[in-house]
């Protein structure tokens, strides 16, 4: 952390200059938070990643409509319903979503992005919607930032926010964002909801092109279960109020210690969703090095994430390597297992075309820790990347075998 | 049934003219058959098809060797060891399986085609499996097909067995297949271990050709949890113990009551590999249709196969067809959901780009059946695939948390 060109400060999501929020239960679940406002008090550079799934959900459609400009200056969010699988009058709730959001703050309706988390393939109860947006409008503060990291999560155990502060010139600039994700996480792209807030100035255009980068090397590394969800978005909002000379290009004074900002945040959430799996016990971290390009080495890895046997043997703590050898050699028929090296939990398992000898009380034991490092170096190459997933246990199943998901 | 050119008929893996096994306790498992002979009493037409795992086990490579000929007599097999990720020492003992069968059967080496399955990555133990040989070679009969079937399961909770008669020319013709499966079942090829022995006269590059054909159709098409395993393989003897005339093109008087069996076989035993699926509760079949090639039809049918939130709420009986879209639009993000119909457990829930209302209590009892029928119509094309499954359950995780698999 020493060489880190940032600083991790306490606050939340409205830590940033010129943010405030606030969460409200409107009705949608029985007792908890379920809507959330958080508005910049002046229009922000704005830049979003969102599933590809072909049956994502409305909002995901406004959403990306409404920072098509890089301008965004709201986010609205529900829980509880996705408003997904929802056809035309689900397009017009979503609208309506925003439009509400705009009318209570002041605001340009195209400056409001919306999201949804929940229940896929119910209709919005409208009513609520509204009456919790006219609630949470006139609440907004600076000073309640946890519970908007609590209004969106779902299965989630706990809330997820990291803040950083970092210099631009002679100003500090904050960074913050809040996260939740839990089930539905997967491997193919922007994989939960996740809100990020800065008062850096920046150009919409390195925003958008630096936010994407970070994903990839972030949500889209961690896999819980394999399954891509229809509301994935990813937003950044950036308003300038800590009144730093704007970052305009990768040569701006600042643009390093935003990108390693950016990084870490996008990347600790990303941690901290995988560690929060639905019924994970365990958090993993799969690396995978010696591939010939990132794109082999995440592969692979992703592939060792999503293998449902490995996920079990983790639970059970059991050192079975054969099936993270079967894991490794099913993501890709072409690798030459004389070339492979498996490491788990510390213990070199196969290498050089063998098993290797190991001491099976030690390896019993390393099993038994809380975090478990999968490392597999397949022989051939310079590129490595990291996953980061968790096991598979009966609390996943439990949560996922009634009709509430 | 009615149009098919065979007869479904008693008797297993020995009812083919020329066919004798046995099956023994050598002590790989404490008190259980866990390994056989099939022999034919004459050189056999063979053909295979073969794991693609890079991790391949030692005996897949024999075997291949030892059917790259088109000529196999004998199939050696044991269970509870997979001799797999054992280096070279594993294609020593591989290579030593096959020459004690040869030796105790007085057949040629290269005429033997060893399979192991069990847990990765231990060396087989040599001496037990030199004694089981010897047992079991002195034992070979016709009439205790059963315990062949029995000899092959892992955590199979039902031995797999299917035979069929049908006529080439004036003879009758006997096909009969054993399978194991449970767990490890994937999506990417050859999926557990299948033996079918024929007496019918056919050249082995007919057999080849066909087998693999079927396998796509079959083997290839069930998932249970994704999992492609290291041992997968397919065999297939053909003996010509019948007296009918050689197949040799698809022309040949046979032929296609051939493959219409061939293509029974293969399907029935895949299924009941499905319906095993390890902890399973229910049997589902995925029929996609609409789609623009049999590819992508299938590549769908598996995504939805393999999507654990699906298998979770099969398990829970719920109706959560949104999961279902969701696998879909992860499938392919190019479709377009206003084309794509769901049904599930004959239930429409999705059509139009529209949630089709439909009866809660309905829908309640109709996934409360052990069979269950998804059926997602793209609505792009012509081309159609089916593919079969099983729920994701406690049990599932039970059989796989431990240090036996």
């Amino acid at each position: 952390m020493l060489d880190q060109p940032f600083t991790i400060i306490e606050g939340g999501i409205t830590a940033p200059e010129g943010f405030a929020g606030a969460a409200v239960c409107c009705g949608i679940k029985p007792e908890s938070l379920d809507l959330m406002l958080l508005a910049s008090d002046r229009p922000a550079a704005a830049a979003v990643t969102i599933t590809k799934n072909a049956f994502r959900a409305a909002p995901t459609f406004v959403t990306q409509e409404h920072t098509a400009d890089g301008q965004a200056q709201v986010i609205v969010c529900n829980s509880g319903n996705a408003n997904a699988a929802t056809g035309r009058q689900g397009l017009d709730n979503a609208r309506k979503m925003a439009a509400l959001a705009a009318e209570q703050l002041g605001v340009e309706c195209p400056d409001v992005i919306v999201c949804s988390t929940g229940k896929i393939g119910q209709q919005l109860p409208m009513d609520k919607i509204q009456g919790g947006i006219t609630q949470a409008a006139i609440r907004l503060t600076r000073d309640d930032p946890d519970s908007l990291a609590r209004a969106i999560m779902t299965t989630d155990t706990f809330p997820k926010m990291v803040s950083v502060q970092f210099a631009v010139g002679e100003k500090l600039v904050k960074m913050s964002g809040i996260a939740k994700g839990a089930g539905m996480i997967c491997p193919d792209m922007a994989t939960m909801l996740c809100f990020i807030t800065t008062d850096l100035a920046i150009a919409p255009e390195i925003l958008n092109a630096s936010l994407q980068q970070d994903v990839e090397l972030s949500f889209n590394c961690i896999s819980t279960d394999g399954c891509m969800s229809t509301n994935d978005t990813v937003a950044v909002l950036a308003n300038g109020a800590a009144g730093s000379a704007p970052i305009e290009s990768s040569e701006s004074e600042g643009y390093k210690e935003f990108r390693a900002a950016l990084g870490y945040v996008t990347q600790e959430l990303a941690r901290m969703i995988a560690r929060d799996g639905e019924g994970a016990t365990k958090f993993v971290e799969i690396r995978v090095s010696g591939a010939t390009s990132w794109e082999q080495a995440r592969h692979v890895a992703r592939a060792i994430a999503n293998y449902d046997l490995v996920k079990t043997s983790l639970f059970g703590e059991d050192l079975n390597w054969g099936r993270i050898a079967a894991a490794t050699g099913a993501a890709d028929p072409e690798l030459d297992p004389n070339r492979v090296t498996i490491n788990c939990a510390g213990i070199t398992a196969w290498s050089h075309g063998e098993p290797a000898s190991f001491d099976e009380a030690q390896a019993r034991s390393a099993m038994q820790a809380d975090e478990i490092l999968i490392e597999v170096d397949l022989g051939i190459g310079d590129a490595q990347a990291t996953v980061w997933t968790c096991d598979l246990t009966y609390d996943y199943i439990k949560e996922n075998v009634g009709p509430d998901g």
